[in-house]
């Protein structure tokens, strides 16, 4: 499929949408847009859009059956009775089984989830964690600069946070699982621990948990710093027991979608980068 | 003077004097408070604490004629009948020359100014620094990493600013004066321009300036970036044009006060350092 | 298989062999030695070091035929009759490849090579990329600081290696060719290149080369500076057409065996937790 | 004194000389050279070097009474019987001091030390500290990336390698005396301790001394670990009881002109720059 003549349209979604349809527009692409009209005038109807031949839908494309999430209109976009106009059409969404699941006679090979990729994953490591640090900033009194922070996890968000932090002249002691990752750690010259094996857990003025499992429950919880700031970026239902948290008075923060609250622009370019390179992959 | 045995009275001020206070307290100082009464319930009144031995003001002390600046009081704190409570009281205070304008008897050798210090202002660049950078994500859509970002000026901010923005993985270029601070920039693997020769100045996303004097005027404006996000952290009135800017379109922020809006604590316990550094060199 | 009461033997190889040993010693294990009568009296006879149930080999076990390398010693460690003397060991050697060709009855389950792991690989890229800054070094006229480096390839040696030079001030690009790594290369805020798209080849004053297949032909030779300083990581043949480097008056050097020539203890060491790491999973 | 039409001339010294001219020359400069006929053959004779404008002698100008140093030739260049030659030259070396102790004559205003400057000083940190590096990589057995290193003194040489070593991976400490240094390498991210004051110097693998005063002596050396690199870059007599070191069987070096041992190229162009910028100066 060569998109180089192709019409590429952007079905709602929130700010990121906004600025992945400017990045096409900037990289010479002809886009349209619907949904985003308390942004932009140049939004064409939802059917108009529906005649492009890339139809590009948000991260969690639906807020309602068949409705498409548009936070940044005051009309709704409803699928209800358009399910024919989207055969045929290239589809990219991030949660694609929800697609799937709206719209099932939709073929395989023609709808992609941009989220899945390696390439934006990594790439969206950096707004997540520079999100993070934003919200530790914002919710609490002290600077990074001179806090031990501990770090729950050493993939890829892991990864870019530890250094960001360290970077900021934060005392870093990042957590992991296998051996190797250990390794890695501590010849990048940060201090390594096994997760879950939390001897010094008390010293701790910071804690971003990127394990998307029940690490820090009510026993490890009462171990902590009373004033520790605890943010969670593992989506839900989290790393954390959130309750044991608020009973024992401890601040802890379940931040998520980052990437769309601090930087929307970075994220929407991740999207389009992503898009292009798939749609480079499939014409290849 | 031995200040073992001293009673520290804290006098007014932002959250910083309410962690100034606590951190006295928990380094095992007497403490009395005055004019946090919507923070803590342990004050005491005017007149209790000017029965101190150390009398401890905000940085900038009178919000108006003789009123110590109190935002976090719904009571005035107003020394017009109580200047002779002041002599031979050892004083400290940010701004000093507004207390002897106010008081002009007091002595000399019994006044000093925590922010004058040396050590007070390395350590007050790292929440100047933060909160800079915080100010950078809250007020644009993009990320830091990646991003190409000027710092004008590599003084104790620019230096402590240059490295975090490098640590959070942007292309940072630092402007400079002297060659010798050139020499610096080079080696610490930043790259160096001279301050005001600003070339490139068209290709940079941010722009944070530490000069206090008009560096950044309509013509250099007029070659930036129109989306570019200006951060002015020089004190009153600023490296930057602001009309111009404002003319041209440009973000440009004056953030000033930025380790009492983002890291309240920190700036308290830096204050709170310097007091005790300030007392051992007057008893040593 | 229980390691607590079991007898090591280390059986010649180089220094590295000689500070496993000193390594195993200081975590407790009970030793023999055999080959190092050059650094140490405690050697035993190479009869009663096979009488030990764990028997360690050199990375590369033999120098020829069935004879252990021994640099360390004048006497040689002769195997040709004593095949019959490894049955039922336990036995540990780098390329375990040559083990089972020169005894074939050898059984796979009891050997074992610790430089096949993920956590020796990891671990060992430390002392290859110290290694190749000092042959850049003691090769060269000129500072890392502030050189323009091209690290060709991001495993484990060219991530090691480029924050390294990072981390000393050179202007780092590395080259990958997966887009994921690229984007890594990318928000660790390193400059990145296609492998093989060198088109400013000509601007580097170092090139390390890390990918073991022919990058770097009579072509690409010809673009580089003259006065470069090429450092081939890659095991034989390598990653440079040597002749024509040679022909063209490029300084090409192939820097192999970098741990045991620079950091011997620290790779003796890292064998050792390897094979103690590879002991605990068999116990396990 | 307009420098553009004059004649260079690079008397003796050793690579770093032979670099200076080489930078002269890339520069554009008329340049003539003696004394490194090992090097190169476009040498001329000593009277010929003399008619220069401005004559460039090596950082220590004279090896023995009024001889150049000239490691790098076979033949001796000698000023004995030459002062007058000397007369209304524009004169450069490092220690200025000789040449008026031998040539009291001179006038003070027509000599100058390119080795007192700020921007020389900074600048030559980085081949010193890249150079201690090496030493410290050819004189152990470990990797500097996870050891424990101790940087005596926070001067321009303790700054640069600070920052090196810690960007190796080395687990880093950094002394001084000032509180306001202190306050700048926590800050920086980096372990303080006040000089002298070295609870904890058991623990470090590497010890480098900037401070040219005894702080090392007999008492704290009998504290280190046995095998302990020390390695002293103050000048002479340094900063260690080298005696004491011996007999405790600690390896100390003395580290004395790295930058001509290891950069001598990067040093000579260190010191072309300087003379530029002190010719410019002069001019302005």
């Amino acid at each position: 499929m060569k998109s180089d003549n192709k019409i590429f349209s952007v079905l709602g979604g929130d700010k990121r949408s906004y600025y992945l349809a400017k990045a096409f527009i900037k990289d010479g692409y002809e886009v349209r847009c619907t949904g985003f009209d308390m942004l932009s005038q140049n939004c064409c109807t939802l059917d108009e859009a529906l005649k492009g031949d890339i139809l590009i839908f948000p991260v969690i494309p639906f807020s309602e059956g068949k409705k498409i999430a548009t936070p940044l209109s005051k009309d709704s976009l409803d699928l209800e009775t358009k399910g024919n106009l989207l055969a045929d059409k290239i589809i990219f969404s991030g949660k694609t089984e929800m697609l799937f699941k709206e719209f099932p006679a939709l073929k395989k090979d023609k709808v992609f989830s941009y989220s899945d990729r390696e390439i934006f994953s990594v790439q969206n490591a950096v707004p997540t964690a520079e999100g993070a640090i934003t919200e530790a900033v914002l919710n609490s009194d002290k600077t990074l600069n001179g806090s031990k922070v501990l770090v729950c996890g050493y993939g890829r968000i892991g990864k870019v946070l530890s250094e960001m932090l360290r970077g900021i002249g934060a005392e870093v002691t990042v957590s992991a699982r296998k051996s190797s990752d250990l390794a890695w750690i501590k010849l990048n010259g940060l201090d390594s621990v096994v997760t879950g094996e939390f001897a010094e857990i008390g010293k701790f003025d910071y804690i971003f948990n990127t394990v998307p499992s029940l690490v820090f429950d009510k026993e490890k919880l009462s171990k902590m710093k009373s004033d520790v700031l605890f943010i969670d970026l593992a989506s839900k239902p989290g790393g954390v027991d959130f309750k044991s948290a608020k009973d024992l008075g401890i601040n802890a923060i379940h931040a998520l979608a980052l990437p769309g609250k601090y930087s929307p622009r970075s994220a929407g370019e991740i999207i389009e980068s992503t898009i292009i390179t798939i749609l480079k992959e499939e014409d290849g």
